[in-house]
């Protein structure tokens, strides 16, 4: 066994701090272990108490009788790692340190944690700052979370990981109270050691757990997660994550919460949706969602049919599914006669959807008609059912009556309930229907099947490709004809231009690119050439000789410096822009695709890969990036516009990618802006662009 | 007292129909009016049964011993015209009738609710189809919902109106379990006579209702409803919906529940906005946010103070408010200083936001303190107070400490709940600390707060304006010069142009019109010019008597049709491209602008306004839908641009919409695509157009 298989399923518990009184936090792991049926030996240690609750209290580590696997220490952030040491001393497998005081209130604090971890040694440490680990598949709870005063839970098969150690008691106690069944529950908070990617990796070899749920304020290790959330993917276990930070204040507040600094939401998103993982929108889909996939069942499709007893909560299901794209489609003929057949009485709405059965909750064997009926039809891939009031009094009625259904097909059921019934929602829940109270959670829930049935979008590893000599470019801020030179050595098509320094060399380089030419002045200094009037478009060989004089006046006036250099740049029209860039933070470096044009740049209308480890995009991820574009369309021969070079935009992306995986960290910035894509067959071309190396 | 008064405060009422067996739906409402308690005579008619649980029951309406003012008709659809009329001729004031199967049925069932309406005569309606009503001010249930099973609720100061009775019942028993005081609530339904808006006037001048909750599946009435929402606005009294119809799901199961035809979302959204109707954008905002008005204080601003014994649940409820525009700064200097004199200890995270207060649940003097100093800080608007699980066991103690602090100001408190804790929810609510689960209800509420605060944007009345002479505008489709005339009438600037039918007039035209032009077929019959090939730009005096010629020929082979009419128009170059437009559904008649090209086409980046009951909008009214476009930094200035003439674009929407207005019924169509806005000062110019008068 390892150490992380050791604090799993430890056989035995010392508990630093104890202390004799339940209702102190210091009271609680002993009170807790012992009510919740922890089979191993447990050891007390205090000095000042000779026994708790009939348990022996020792007075030190050492005076332990055995080993401990693990050990939960209790005492303050001063004290801590005097018990750390002397438990890895021992021979512990790992310690749960509860106390804040850490990296999360600064300096001194940062000081403390490196403390403790030199105090560990080999040892491996849960913590600090955090509320422990529960283990409700072997009743193993080795935590002081109020949430774990009450006496029942649903042991279960999803596993949760959080960053926050309130967050677990918030999810324990929410999921006991819907019926949603847990495996594990692990608060890792300041993560000074053991972090989010060593108990995905456990859960993703756990046999307990099938669906891996992830409260996130900071992915510290990016490389070890996306190999931990591959091996849960590989392992048939979906990922799902809600990640603080989609605001600055939400941000903010996680800095302050547990010290860690996080990169941007939108890397997040980006990382999420290449590794497969499943992103909750909110913290309830955090719930919603994985009882949703812990049921087992697949969506194949979005037609979705709603058998209701009551009118108006169909209708609300029914419109909160439409607005993310699912469908509620009336049954087809064939199920519409079956329905029928079920009930007499002229006022049945029973080929319509929602599917209205009046006071089924109060007949059973209707229901169970229906939902047979509704299950087999091959007009639908999901099944809501809606529990009204008539279902309140017998909730076992209405969950018996779909459990015994489900065996029928694999298609997925779950319920919405519509009066405050908490009963119901529990009972249908712990009968394989996972239930819900509001109809965005039993979208999300939908929406998440889908999603956990999509293939992730990883790649392995970065393209092999044959690099580029760069041993002779400079550092710094490259100018804009250098930069150009750096882009089309690694395969990037740009415009055609020449460096001049004086009206003749314009004028020859003007007749050379074909009469129609941009000018521009050559600079490494200055960064926008327009706003100091450095760039002039639409000349002629007649009229760029006067121009870059008076352009050269212009800059000399404005900046104080006259510019010495040109680029003469053949005139481009008919594309489309497109801005190519890149992004790095502590999650990683990401190429950036996005539309140009003023209105496109107001709607933000951009979209992002991050680079797998070595190298940089495949050419499918390249074509995807573009699809992602909200004016995609543009490039598609949108009401009669012509197609566009998207093969030649996408060998683009991929050139520029492997540009930017082969600098690595010396590429401080890069970014091309616009590259104009040319009608279909016609290529694309970088008009300008922007390149900074580090020293 | 009016009808409806004694609907809502009967001193008597008839139950036809009623049941001995209180199980049975016709048992519930004798059992339910006596379990709650009301003071009034019950009269049960039933010529079966001789007395229900001691009251005497009657053979027929017509040997009751007084005059009912309200007739519960329990009887099903086919017979419940009978007791209806049996009603109206004693002379009762209103019938409740409770059975299906009328207009939402289809044609049979709206036949049978006309003959429903000829039986009740002056005597008023609630439903058919509706499960009745409940006054919680004054223990009066007339209803059968299941709901009402339940042995307590919370008289309170919101009035809600749902046009489902199965809502109600959802609404009733969610409100209950919350602790949320309601007033009145009725179910109207299909509303053969009283609909919404009798109730919203009814509430208006309730003295126990403050706040309105509606739960729309159609408007029936839009006159009636805006002036009843005024009326309750005009009362100080916020009026807040849930409207279904967000997705095209939702519109399709609405109709086939009630029956009711509504108009498009979009034009509710208009409607909502433009008389102050707070949207609940989900169900639970329904309850939440009033839940958050009742409490009867003012949001002045968007700065929340988050106070906190849980960092996990301060982080998530911080995120969502920053997600939706509300800003949760640090305490400035002197509010840190007197929240650091609160506690000792050196880890307290009493100077950031969220302030955590450790286990503040179980130290209400602590609490206190600290709300008192973010109650009078100048940093912040509003208070969220994070319940943690150290609130459970106690729940009275933070409610009583909050409830104490209240009166010291009149910003917002309201407290998110972190773990599963009904009780705590519930008494926080009670004590006037509106309590939500989610970090998303708590945003709703607080947004539903500010915009109370916003005034409507309604107009009273249309401006008044010389009508402009159309006495002479032909029928059917005009052609694009016909159009243009007709805005050029009501003042709105269009292009200059000539008709012309030659190439030796298209030239002369050219001359006259400055040498650059657009060529354009002219007919009334073809829509899409530029699909047959009939629009060419950019012509000159020079080349345009051959393209007439070749247009012609293009487009006599594409239609069959040789165009004998041309449009010679003045080249526009250098605007901004808007769609000006109408749109007319169930609702009313909007004004619709929209910014032209083809990026913020696939944004649809549009705005609406619906004209005021008679005449236009004013100018104030035109430049905010202006300032609503996403793209409206483009006709401002954005990023060096030039600025553009918004003046002269909101007269010209001003006078669209006086055209509009007076053509009224005979306008079924009207579009100005593009009109073009030029720079400042150089006004604005309709380029094409399409009107369809009806005959």
């Amino acid at each position: 066994m390892d150490a992380i298989e050791r604090l799993i399923r430890p056989r035995s518990v010392a508990i630093i701090g104890a202390s004799a009184d339940p209702s102190k936090t210091s009271g609680r792991p002993v009170s807790y272990l012992r009510k919740h049926g922890f089979a191993g030996a447990i050891y007390p240690v205090n000095p000042k108490v000779a026994e708790i609750d009939g348990l022996t209290c020792y007075p030190d580590v050492a005076s332990l009788p055995d080993v401990p696997d693990v050990g939960i220490v209790l005492l303050g952030a001063e004290r801590a790692h005097v018990a750390v040491r002397e438990l890895s001393e021992r021979g512990a497998a790992a310690a749960i340190v509860l106390a804040s005081g850490f990296t999360e209130t600064g300096a001194e604090g940062a000081a403390r944690q490196q403390q403790l971890m030199q105090a560990a040694g080999a040892m491996r440490i849960l913590g600090p700052n955090t509320i422990g680990l529960v283990n409700l598949t072997d009743n193993i709870v080795l935590s002081a979370s109020g949430a774990l005063a009450m006496d029942h839970f649903v042991a279960g098969s999803i596993g949760l990981i959080s960053q926050s150690g309130g967050i677990l008691g918030a999810l324990l106690s929410r999921a006991a109270a819907r019926g949603v069944g847990l495996s594990k529950l692990v608060s890792t908070s300041n993560e000074a050691d053991l972090e989010l990617a060593d108990f995905i990796d456990s859960l993703a070899g756990d046999s307990a757990t099938k669906v891996i749920a992830l409260y996130i304020e900071a992915i510290r290790n990016p490389a070890r997660f996306r190999e931990a959330v591959l091996k849960a993917r590989r392992a048939g276990k979906p990922v799902v994550a809600f990640k603080i930070g989609r605001s600055e204040a939400g941000a903010q507040a996680a800095v302050s919460h547990t010290g860690a600094l996080a990169g941007s939401d939108r890397m997040y998103d980006a990382l999420f949706r290449q590794l497969g993982v499943i992103r909750a929108r909110t913290f309830e889909d955090l719930l919603d969602i994985p009882a949703a996939l812990a049921a087992g069942r697949k969506l194949a499709g979005r037609r979705v049919a709603i058998l209701t007893s009551t009118g108006g909560a169909g209708t609300i299901v029914s419109d909160s599914l439409g607005v993310a794209g699912f469908v509620t489609p009336a049954p087809d003929a064939e199920t519409a006669a079956q329905l029928r057949s079920l009930q007499s009485g002229s006022h049945a709405n029973l080929d319509r959807n929602p599917i209205d059965v009046t006071l089924a909750g109060l007949q059973p064997d209707l229901l169970r008609g229906a939902i047979r009926i509704l299950l087999a039809s091959p007009s639908y891939d999901a099944l809501v059912v809606i529990a009204g009031s008539s279902a309140v009094g017998s909730p076992g009625l209405m969950a018996d009556a779909i459990h015994d259904c489900l065996p029928l097909s694999d298609k997925p059921v779950i319920a919405y309930v519509s009066p405050h019934a908490p009963e119901v929602v529990s009972v249908l829940t712990r009968r394989g229907v996972p239930a819900y109270t509001s109809a965005e959670s039993c979208t999300a829930a939908l929406d998440g099947l889908l999603r956990a049935g999509m293939p992730e979008q990883v790649q392995t590893s970065g393209l092999s490709r044959t690099s580029a000599d760069i041993s002779d470019i400079p550092t710094g801020s490259l100018d804009e004809a250098q930069a150009k030179a750096l882009f089309a050595r690694f395969g990037i098509p740009v415009a055609a231009e020449r460096v001049v320094a004086t009206s003749d060399d314009a004028e020859q380089a003007a007749r050379d690119l074909g009469g129609r030419v941009v000018l521009k002045i050559l600079s490494r200094e200055i960064a926008h050439k327009s706003d100091v009037g450095g760039v002039a478009v639409n000349l002629t060989t007649d009229t760029i000789g006067e121009r870059l004089t008076a352009m050269a006046d212009e800059v000399e006036t404005r900046t104080g410096t006259r510019p010495r250099q040109f680029l003469v740049q053949e005139m481009i029209s008919g594309g489309v822009e497109i801005i190519l860039g890149m992004h790095r933070d502590s999650l990683g470096t990401a190429i950036l695709l996005g539309m140009g044009g003023v209105a496109a740049e107001l709607f933000k209308d951009t979209t992002m890969r991050l680079l797998p480890p070595s190298g940089g995009l495949d050419l499918s991820e390249a074509k995807a990036m573009a699809r992602d574009l909200v004016t995609w369309p543009l490039l598609d021969g949108f009401r009669g516009r012509p197609k566009y070079d998207v093969d030649a935009l996408a060998n683009a992306v991929v050139a520029f990618s492997h540009m930017v995986a082969q600098l690595g960290d010396r590429l401080a910035e890069a970014e091309i802006n616009p590259v104009f894509v040319l009608p279909a067959g016609q290529g694309v071309k970088a008009a300008d662009g922007l390149v900074v190396l580090n020293v």
